[in-house]
């Protein structure tokens, strides 16, 4: 096995992770000056922020998925490679991955983050993440498979741990999943659920801070708390966990929570690429790049998107990891790249913050631009309208429209699945039904 | 815990498996008269007809697959369990299963077939069925994954065992499966996989009879090998695999294929049931049934479906396993449930056979009626409208209508992920990424 790249005279560009940053360089590359390799984990991009309503079995995972090779069959000179990376070898210019070793002139690192327990090991262990398809549809089987147990409980205690759901983090995420589970409860589980006193099923969110959505304005912050109170939400402020014990959440002032569906999405911190010198990395483990994110210390290396942290006069702690830094430094660095060969000068990043939004529920999300910030109705429909074109592939924006269309009339989430691909795992098996009769 | 089925005055029906039979009995039944319990081992009825589509990459599981508790919602007294059967008392009347003990009036056994693999060890062990949503979706993941391996394979060989797809069993899941993959090989392998000599991808269907399905007209069998050799796939008639080593196929023969995608859509076989007397089983381990689907021996026990076994004047040695069939039971047997309690006379069954089809790929397709033999555009067009009008859901439908309309205009399906839940196996999960930084 190698990873089987042919050899050029082109310098060639490998990127580890086809998130936003990731893929956006890709494309801005022009292959006809570089060849260029993208290495990743899965097959596909992932539409992030859309994760939550896979959970609440809002959207497909395909919905929220484009296959990277699809997305790249008309660019010459690029090369997929379904791989994990194992170390760069910074001296002699090589990538080892889980395939071999990758040659490159120009290295990218743009793995995004992985989520942080803060230490917390039972956490660790217990509470679901959702920072990928596979961990969204992970918790959306987990959540349908908690509320068919919570049907045949027979010990109170353990129904009520069944029906909670506690949300760890009130950022984006924790705001929006929150949002999505509490219409589930509200319009799905009494339905679905007839022999089973759903009024019980609480959504719980907690978060450590005074405020929800902390990266956006007060009036955002306040709007949301308010949105999600009206729908049942029970909220948490400057509250943390502590600890995961006996299907409990234990929070720092002694109380517990009994949960068997604990979601956290509390904070993400990079993870350590080994071959890059421990003094590159910054604050929440991000790798420290200049102002044309070349990862400090190395002529070849780059970090993009939310692993990088990079520092300008409006953003002395670095940028905020979102969607809208990862697109702008992929296609700076792609412009980048081109001067550096051409001897041009380079151009040095700055984020154009071009405002931020946030879903909660049926006409309830929340905008923040410049001058306007707004929430309702209106935001709700902007808050659409940008993600649907932001999303890749037309086949993703009509699955998406005719999925939120039919979810929005008949107040129902039609993907209550717990489906798991069935690979083979033989000892499970019962050998008795392999007889020829 | 416990099944915690409410009692009531009513007789209790209990259902095992909620697939065409099961579904239609539990649909059929007056819940007036009888409280009615659904248990299955996934949440979801499944479409198997097109579950081929879903190995393709060309629908969604979701597509195809409807949850049991929506289908329910507005039916009283109706109940959907989650559970495994592991034992069935019939001197006590009572299933016991994962979840506990279920009581019942009359039991009906809907628990279809499973693959069977004639006693092959190591064809069990690598060979992937297509019975299922999870298996179809395992084997989605298996044909890309092979290909993501194909690119990267050094040693020839090996290469070729991963570009080989063998597909056993010639019915109309063999044809139809086929007939997708060599469609998803001429428009999509060359164009996903430029670095790839996807022309040396071969798809390879083997059948032990000599001819494809056997189980149609004469006509139907040539026009479906007609179609497929047009298509490209290479057919094997009268050709039987004994065993598969060192990854190749063996043939009675003693010839070997070298191929890691091996497909076993080559007979099923009923699964006993521990509580049902051995001298129940028939051929093929169906269950024997009198002309009301009632199991040899038992009052209150009944079978329905693929895996009963039941014969009449036109059918002396059993009904084909086919949904027609399994429907008609399912909605007779309700008849005759609610007559026994009326102490009114039972209607025996007889199988009104409507036709049967198969698709082979873009406007072909393979329609036997009585009267009326057709193939090709034609043939394609009411397969597709029937199977349409056939599946649950108003949103699958149109789901799929926007699936078959897209891949027909771009020649694409769009589906290609390799998708697993992330389920927490913390084993495998690297420490180090656990840290506050």
């Amino acid at each position: 096995m190698s990873a089987n790249i042919p050899e050029t005279e082109k310098k060639r560009v490998v990127i580890i992770g086809g998130g936003f940053a990731g893929l956006q360089l890709a494309k801005s590359l022009d292959s006809r000056l570089f060849q260029i390799v993208l290495v990743d984990k899965v097959n596909y991009h992932q539409f992030q922020p859309l994760l939550y309503q896979v959970t609440s079995s809002g959207l497909e995972p395909s919905a929220i998925a484009f296959p990277f090779r699809k997305n790249f069959q008309n660019k010459k000179d690029f090369y997929f490679r379904l791989a994990s990376v194992t170390r760069i070898a910074t001296d002699e210019k090589v990538l080892e991955t889980s395939i071999g070793a990758i040659k490159y002139d120009y290295l990218v690192i743009a793995t995004g983050t992985d989520t942080n327990y803060f230490g917390m090991q039972n956490v660790r262990a217990a509470a679901l993440p959702m920072k990928s398809v596979s961990e969204a549809l992970a918790l959306r089987n987990r959540i349908l498979e908690n509320l068919e147990h919570a049907v045949t409980a027979t010990d109170p205690e353990e129904r009520q741990a069944l029906l909670n759901i506690v949300i760890v983090g009130g950022g984006a995420t924790g705001v929006e999943v929150a949002g999505a589970l509490s219409e589930m409860k509200r319009y799905i589980f009494n339905k679905d659920y007839p022999d089973l006193d759903t009024s019980k099923a609480r959504i719980i969110l907690i978060e450590g801070s005074d405020k929800l959505l902390r990266n956006m304005s007060e009036e955002a912050s306040s709007k949301a708390f308010l949105f999600l109170k009206q729908m049942g939400v029970e909220i948490n402020l400057q509250t943390v966990v502590v600890d995961y014990k006996d299907y409990k959440v234990v929070l720092k002032n002694g109380d517990t929570i009994p949960t068997k569906t604990l979601i956290w999405v509390s904070g993400v911190t990079g993870k350590p690429l080994p071959g890059i010198h421990e003094v590159c990395y910054g604050r929440g483990g991000r790798i420290l790049v200049d102002a044309y994110n070349r990862v400090n210390g190395y002529q070849s290396v780059f970090a993009i998107g939310d692993i990088s942290l990079q520092t300008e006069e409006l953003y002395p702690v670095g940028h905020p990891q979102v969607a809208q830094v990862a697109i702008q430094q992929g296609k700076l660095l792609a412009k980048n790249l081109i001067n550096g060969l051409n001897d041009q000068p380079l151009t040095p990043f700055h984020y154009l913050d071009k405002g931020s939004m946030a879903t909660v529920g049926r006409n309830r999300a929340i905008v923040d631009l410049h001058q306007f910030r707004f929430q309702g109705l209106f935001a709700w429909m902007v808050w659409m309208i940008v993600h649907l074109l932001s999303i890749l592939g037309v086949k993703n924006k009509i699955q998406i429209v005719i999925n939120w269309f039919w979810s929005y009339v008949t107040y129902d989430q039609s993907l209550r699945l717990i489906i798991r691909p069935d690979d083979k795992t033989r000892e499970k098996k019962d050998q008795k039904d392999d007889q020829n009769r």
